[in-house]
């Protein structure tokens, strides 16, 4: 579906990470919004993977930081991907801070930050990617406090057999829901408004109708 | 600006068109509501030039169509942009109609359109390109009588001395109001919350501060 959307519809991938990215701050908003954080600054940390879950992940950082939110971005692996760097790119001339490791103390996690995002993989992602250090950082991950939001689906779903998932509290869908989507229970949105009516209908999605002007549906 | 953007921000056109067009767009749904449009369809006229201001046009005709507008795409000339082909394939693939030629009979566009977007010649134009076929399309929208929104600029204020401008009903600057916006009447909005705070500064904008999640300001 991906393929067709870039083949055929002439669609880039920096123009769908934008989109995304940008329903992805919006449904954080709309579910925690500024007044509702606890701490003493509403701060996030953004945990961007190598592939193009972490690109929306970085939109969406960007656009937290515009809606007065102070989100961190951490990105655990390099990416040659010149859509990854040149996101990061407008990250960090847009002044939002960044961690170079990932404290493997989870408590200072709990401490630091409101919420985490999770951008670590995507749907793209083969079990081959995990790498030792997206492990590592899915078992922080597995270990937080405070509310997760995956984005698209939670790290780890999809290529693990073990019952140890890591638990988000919100869950955005990209363009469609996936599978491993019919088991969660938490606060879930659909974000991607932009499907071709053809491609919707040609891949039996069923989707729910976006109204207004809204780049989300509650599901 | 735009090239610093570019060059020291990692920005592309495809993302800026993106997010200028979707707001755009959600002007006109401000100003124009489905429910106040006249006509038994809620037809528009998105008029594209050949440049960038063209390019944000037909992602405004692509973002309508999903807000359940109906927009008829012209593109009074052809461009070998890469972004602007691609633009007019998301249209068509999305099947939004498309004019062949632009009627010369101004009554004929009234009686058909409740609006016309006009997106022909934005900031970065130069007196040179305006072509003869482009002064025609000007010539029309002089003379109709149903609103025009224009992006950015109303085209050929900055370009004429004739006083026989066009005069549209709402204008959406992007991302910074143009000086000829200061003479305008009418429906003012600016579009393109993502200038970062350092260039705002550096070219000393001034700009309001966008609200919530609010992709534009009224001015």
């Amino acid at each position: 579906m991906e393929t067709e959307l870039l083949r055929d519809y002439g669609f880039g991938w920096d123009q769908l990470a934008e989109i995304l990215g940008h329903a992805c701050a919006v449904a954080i908003t709309k579910v925690y919004p500024l007044s509702s954080l606890g701490k003493h600054q509403p701060t996030v940390l953004v945990i961007c993977g190598p592939g193009h879950n972490g690109c929306v992940g970085l939109v969406c950082a960007r656009y937290l930081h515009l809606f007065d939110y102070i989100p961190t971005v951490f990105r655990p692996t390099r990416s040659r991907d010149a859509l990854q760097q040149n996101l990061t790119v407008q990250c960090e001339k847009m002044d939002l801070p960044s961690l170079s490791y990932l404290p493997t103390e989870v408590q200072l996690v709990n401490d630091a930050y409101n919420l985490v995002v999770d951008a670590v993989l995507g749907s793209e992602a083969e079990p081959t990617d995990v790498s030792e250090t997206l492990t590592s950082v899915l078992h922080v991950l597995r270990s937080v406090k405070v509310p997760i939001v995956s984005l698209d689906i939670p790290s780890g779903w999809e290529h693990e057999d073990s019952v140890d998932h890591i638990n988000p509290s919100l869950l955005i869908s990209l363009m469609t829901p996936k599978t491993c989507a019919h088991t969660f229970s938490g606060h879930h949105f659909l974000a991607g408004r932009f499907l071709p009516y053809d491609i919707q209908k040609k891949y039996q999605l069923n989707l729910p109708k976006f109204t207004g002007t809204e780049c989300l549906v509650q599901l």
